[in-house]
């Protein structure tokens, strides 16, 4: 399994994702889920990716060799918009289903994937799309800024209170980061590290890259001092009255 | 869907269960989950349900008119041990979904239902057991003191974060409302009323139901305290070092 968020807020952008891959619970394995693709000063796109890791990495591959070979004429490198680049990620994910779709049905074995794109292009402000495994996609809205892919239920109750369109990255970070927290103390297909992507707004440059390893010390300080926070929110709240 | 917990704790048990079904989002209605079935001073017996209505209602109708009409030898008035209940619960859902299956599968609807089943009979301790689809079971221990069925993964970080087999029954209560305020903010399939049961070990008498409503003055205030304590924990955690 896998967790990944990504927000889409006023002042800029923030990205998130695990790195827990499993073949059953006998093979885990890490593998980075948080892929760029820069031009700097013009555009910065992160995808974050979910299910098959086959077939997100024979995309992300395709992508890239795409460009860098200039094997097509529109490129993940040169789509003019957003829309369009979310348009070539579903198509080249729609190949990629087509392709090996057939040979792992035969084994029951599931080909779908999922991605969130985000990032900006020069002459747009910077966007955010929800890829689903057929290829067609959503964006984000004021009202919805964020997307989860992959394990999303347990962490989705903080974000959904403390964040709106309007919070500065810096907190949609830790958001994010107690979100993880929350996720991978109930679910162990989802662990570290943690890709971490700050984007401000109109910057065209590769963005703030962290990864939280177990030993990161601010991680660490979350953990322990978000658990004893909400137990102390939990016992200062009034108990049930019996006799009512 | 559903969303139902339940809590077998040293002091006593803890039953919650919503009201929400719906065959599509166009079709919504109430429909307690949440079943009694008693011999005052002999036993308690307390059945959550999760899944196809059809299936649990008439799972539901065959315990209760076998007991009444003492139209088999063990019925679940009269079964010696919260074991053997656990058994003629899982049988009796085989049974229905023997003979309603096929024309469900026929049109591709799932016939499956989960139970969560709890209680008391005298000459036990209190136990609790979560009764999968193919009318299996596993039971609680105390190491994990609780079962969540239906939409469980939303409300289940605040679980393992306050509660543990020595809580009392009256912080599970309040930590079960919690956990429902967060799946429903979440999650429209999960709505109003909730029904509560909370029974202290070796009472063997009804428990304490309270049905709480939207009108429900402290579930009121736990929605809105929860959600203004969880911001300012939120606030009060340090930020992000950009600069490590």
């Amino acid at each position: 399994m896998t967790y990944c968020v990504a927000m889409n807020l006023a002042s800029g952008m923030l990205f998130a994702s695990d790195s827990r891959t499993n073949a059953g619970v006998d093979h885990v394995s890490i593998f980075r889920k948080m892929q760029f693709f820069s031009q700097p000063g013009e555009r910065l796109l992160v995808l974050l990716s979910a299910g098959n890791l086959a077939t997100t990495q024979s995309v992300i591959n395709l992508l890239r060799q795409r460009a860098k070979f200039a094997q097509e004429a529109t490129t993940i490198l040169n789509t003019p918009s957003m829309y369009d680049t979310a348009c070539l990620v579903g198509a080249t994910l729609r190949e990629v289903a087509l392709r090996d779709g057939p040979a792992l049905n035969q084994s029951n074995i599931e080909v779908g994937c999922s991605f969130i794109l985000g990032g900006q292009i020069k002459g747009e402000a910077p966007r955010l799309f929800n890829i689903y495994p057929q290829g067609n996609f959503i964006e984000s809205s004021i009202d919805t800024p964020y997307f989860q892919i992959g394990e999303a239920k347990y962490g989705k109750p903080i974000i959904d209170r403390v964040i709106n369109f309007n919070s500065p990255v810096i907190d949609a970070a830790k958001c994010a980061l107690i979100s993880f927290d929350s996720t991978m103390n109930s679910n162990l297909s989802v662990g570290l590290p943690i890709d971490l992507l700050l984007y401000a707004k109109d910057d065209f440059g590769p963005g703030i890259h962290k990864r939280i390893t177990e030993h990161d010390p601010y991680f660490q300080q979350l953990h322990q001092g978000w658990g004893q926070a909400l137990r102390e929110a939990f016992f200062a709240m009034p108990p049930l009255d019996l006799n009512t």
